[in-house]
């Protein structure tokens, strides 16, 4: 049982959305004006309503800000004052005499309401922290014996994605188009993918700009991470061997990113924080870092066919990844690239020892070669047209549970083209 | 003699911003308010001027669109809208009894004005358009028999860039920190770049934007773009020879990239359409275009030492492009990646066929063995401390000329760190 607060909100037991987590997101319902929510076991609570009874006015925050169709303006008042609205919900919804209370029309059920996508993403930048991960694509496209590329424990490795085609959960996407090489032809061919594949992420949005020239340190760079969400980095395998030498993937992922529409603060993923594996060798000074800068954040794959009940595919943990954030933002402004409010980093893909906690169908069906089994019978080495996939990631200890619920995407037929 | 309109205007000879011209800019002067203006000889046009005393009225656009601190929302009006803007402008400019001309006020001197980065840069895309460059890398870094990479001939091969460094002419960067792989060790050192390098590109801003899974083709690209500048691609050749595999260049390029202020519309480029290169082998069925789809625009590279006149080092052509911009976004959008008003698309360096046309100086040095002499005697391999890097580019056949301006960006020595 996960109470040791008492709210006078109904939560479900284990609901990912209790009282110790409070996680910002953008929201319609009837109406369709998008504003700020909150999520609170089934429930959204309305911030534009909360703050039109008053419950901020110590904080002096412009009411505008709530009713942004993006969580940017509300990112951008800082830490300081993000947190105080949360620690203010938390206690408006434990006090039996708050004035939410008496304001029925502040809840919205979270069944009746639409999410959106949360920020307006100026630029995504995505890593390849993972180390199991990094060392399964190594041994199955480049040398088994010598897996990892020599700069991947040296450099937490990123590069630059698209942000204009990340969405949120329930939006559906199309099998994409792609170019790729036939195995065995001297030529390409222009078709559908066939081999679409999810990768289970989590990404971090930016909550402090930097300007052009300024540097991060591992010691202040949790200060510019506002919160996170569970990511889908959906990869189109067969364009992405054939497009992605010299200048890495192109194509193969800006078809679409999914993200989980409720941003957690780093504030409510406090209690989960553990040590990160040890690194060997020794990393650069400016790489540097002490303390707990790991999360232990549990995540599962399902995938689920068209009229069939869905099947977990995967079980990893946020907690494996080689290189942490600050590690991240260090190297990626340590040559003065500005950050901005509402910019994205993904994690890359999260892959645990087992092989059940390999965060891609490419390792998990070994790039086809061990087809997965479905509850349904059926088969899996990429994605089918109509399977849905769904990524869930929660963080739980024997008191309390804050969890990011589920970012869910169906992979519909490609379009005729 | 470029002088077949008159305007009441005086327009210098040559002037790069004749009256075929009319550019867009965003700009500032003494009371620091953004808005938009046009450039014309030595002059700017103020447009919220303009705007004010009636001359777009049939337009029926809102006046905050001329004031705004980006053109986007201006180019979001729709090229039939931007182009009846650009063609009363010129009308006016040559009509004697122009209301303009009795208002000092609408024109500012370029010298006493600000520029600023002209567009709100959504995503930024660079492509590897030149055979000539890539060719020139693959045979300084790979097989100097087999230079091309075997995917280089079928793909426009792109990858994304960073779009919060993006700056405009006259803004100085500093030297970036990174980490690199001394040659002949085995651990990589964080350190300062030692060659820091620019790369000739072009770019184009796009007019119109599409919805996730829309699909372009080369007939209709064209009508995705706005217009163009010319484009510094900054590049730490030591960074990026360390970082770039797997995942493609990253901090080598994201600490600045300048483009310069003036976007030149397509319509002030159409009387320099040309043929493009033939392309062998046959290109897929999505690739194949008809018509003269590149440009013949000159563009020139000048390196400057601190106090000392400047040298021309490079004369290219945005002409020698192999794969031309409707093949780029047809490319871009093949799996219906969404692009937005105010993406910006690089070409990629642009090297001709002859050393003293190449784009950067990776290849007119070749790699450091062959020094560039310089006006002043000293020699340069890469840039230096305090160099001034200028890059120029125009259009002129017998009867005008129309012109980009420079772009110009002073490499200040590394921050202390």
């Amino acid at each position: 049982m996960k109470t040791n607060k008492a709210s006078w909100v109904t939560i479900p037991e284990n609901s990912d959305f209790s009282i110790h987590n409070i996680p910002f997101g953008i929201f319609s319902n009837s109406d369709e004006t998008k504003r700020i929510g909150i999520a609170i076991g089934d429930h959204i609570l309305d911030l534009s309503v909360a703050a039109s009874l008053g419950i901020f006015n110590l904080l002096k925050i412009d009411e505008h800000v709530f009713k942004n169709e993006f969580l940017n303006p509300f990112i951008d008042l800082g830490k300081k004052t993000t947190n105080d609205v949360r620690l203010i919900i938390q206690n408006e919804l434990i006090n039996e005499n708050s004035v939410l209370k008496k304001h029925d029309k502040a809840f919205i059920l979270q069944s009746e309401a639409k999410m959106h996508l949360p920020v307006f993403i100026r630029d995504y930048t995505d890593f390849y922290s993972s180390i199991e991960h990094a060392t399964n694509v190594g041994k199955m496209f480049r040398d088994p014996e010598n897996a990892l590329l020599p700069n991947w424990k040296h450099i937490p490795v990123g590069y630059h994605g698209r942000a204009s085609s990340i969405i949120t959960s329930g939006q559906d996407i199309h099998r994409p188009m792609g170019q790729t090489l036939p195995i065995g032809e001297d030529k390409p061919v222009y078709t559908t993918s066939k081999r679409v594949d999810f990768e289970l992420e989590m990404a971090y949005i930016i909550g402090k700009s930097t300007n052009l020239g300024e540097t991060l340190n591992t010691n202040n760079a949790e200060d510019y991470i506002f919160g996170k969400v569970v990511f889908n980095d959906w990869s189109a395998r067969d364009v992405q061997k054939w497009e992605y030498i010299p200048l890495g993937p192109f194509l193969a992922k800006n078809f679409a990113s999914s993200i989980s529409p409720w941003v957690v603060t780093m504030e409510a993923l406090e209690p989960f924080r553990v040590q990160g594996p040890e690194q060997e060798p020794d990393v650069l000074s400016y790489l540097e870092y002490s303390g707990k800068k790991n999360y232990d954040i549990k995540l599962e794959v399902a995938l689920q066919p068209e009229n069939e009940a869905e099947t977990t595919i995967s079980h990893s943990n946020f907690k494996y990844m080689y290189w942490n954030m600050a590690q991240q933002l260090a190297h990626h402004t340590m040559n003065g690239c500005n950050l901005s409010v509402g910019d994205m980093m993904g994690s890359g893909t999260i892959s645990g020892k087992s092989p059940d906690s390999y965060g891609s169908m490419l390792e998990l069906a070994w790039a086809g070669q061990k087809p997965i089994k479905l509850n349904d019978g059926s088969e899996r080495k990429f994605i089918n047209d109509n399977d849905t996939v769904i990524m869930r990631g929660y963080c739980e200890n024997d008191n309390i549970r804050v969890g990011f619920g589920e970012v869910r995407t169906k992979l519909l037929p490609a379009k005729n083209n």
